[in-house]
């Protein structure tokens, strides 16, 4: 059961790229209650090694301003890799809800020692989903974490 | 005088983008003594805010195996901020050579606590380029720094 509208959005980014053949990893950022930016990772769609999921969100918020970033959350679906945790960084967003971290712990320690608020919902939608796509593409993923 | 000729590309594509009327910040990544991406700062041409010079290096480098990335060397004309840091740490690059320090100090201790070797160059050119932008376009560089 999904009840948290934001992380839904950031989950149907996931099943979109899914179903592109994509690695299902979605992400939105909201400011002031309203998405300004949904992304995906577009590793396989545009052969991109710099999309994951929150890094497309926040390129497709555009340029914003820096009080516009301090006051968003990013919400996604997998905890954020330390690419992704450097860009939540350099544009000082403060909180990141995260789907889920049993499949991939990125750098949230990195997150917390820089004074990012993280909740971690461990939400069995995003579980499942990345869980299946691990198992199912074992050398696609890990060219995607670096490994 | 710039006697390095990999710093030296980096270079030139910070005047490209420059040229452009870009950020002018350039890098590019080698392995095995060739240039295997080259980038530039992207803000202003594409409106993008993932796009800086290191992020432009990887994603035209393409999908490469993780051997690849720990086998090779970013060149940027600047300092890497914290998101081009993290990058560098998704994908294991292991020694960063930086042109210039003065204008901007990135991430470069996050680097070193994790083991990536640097050696920052100083280099005149990088420096006074950095610098004449910086002074004329002081609003437009605190954007990029998430400032």
């Amino acid at each position: 059961m999904m009840n948290n509208k934001f992380m839904q959005a950031a989950l149907e980014q996931a099943r979109v790229g899914m179903n592109e053949g994509g690695i299902p990893i979605g992400s939105v950022l909201v400011h002031n209650g309203k998405i300004i930016g949904e992304g995906r990772n577009r590793r396989i769609q545009e052969g991109s090694v710099i999309k994951h999921g929150e890094m497309d969100a926040l390129e497709n918020a555009g340029r914003q301003p820096a009080s516009i970033y301090r006051e968003s959350i990013l919400y996604t679906t997998l905890s954020p890799c330390p690419m992704c945790t450097g860009a939540i960084l350099l544009y000082g967003i403060k909180k990141v809800i995260i789907g889920e971290n049993v499949n991939y712990l990125g750098a949230e320690k990195t997150l917390l020692e820089n004074g990012v608020e993280i909740n971690v919902l461990q939400n069995e939608d995003c579980i499942n989903l990345m869980r299946t796509f691990i198992e199912n593409n074992p050398t696609l993923w890990n060219e995607d974490i670096g490994e």
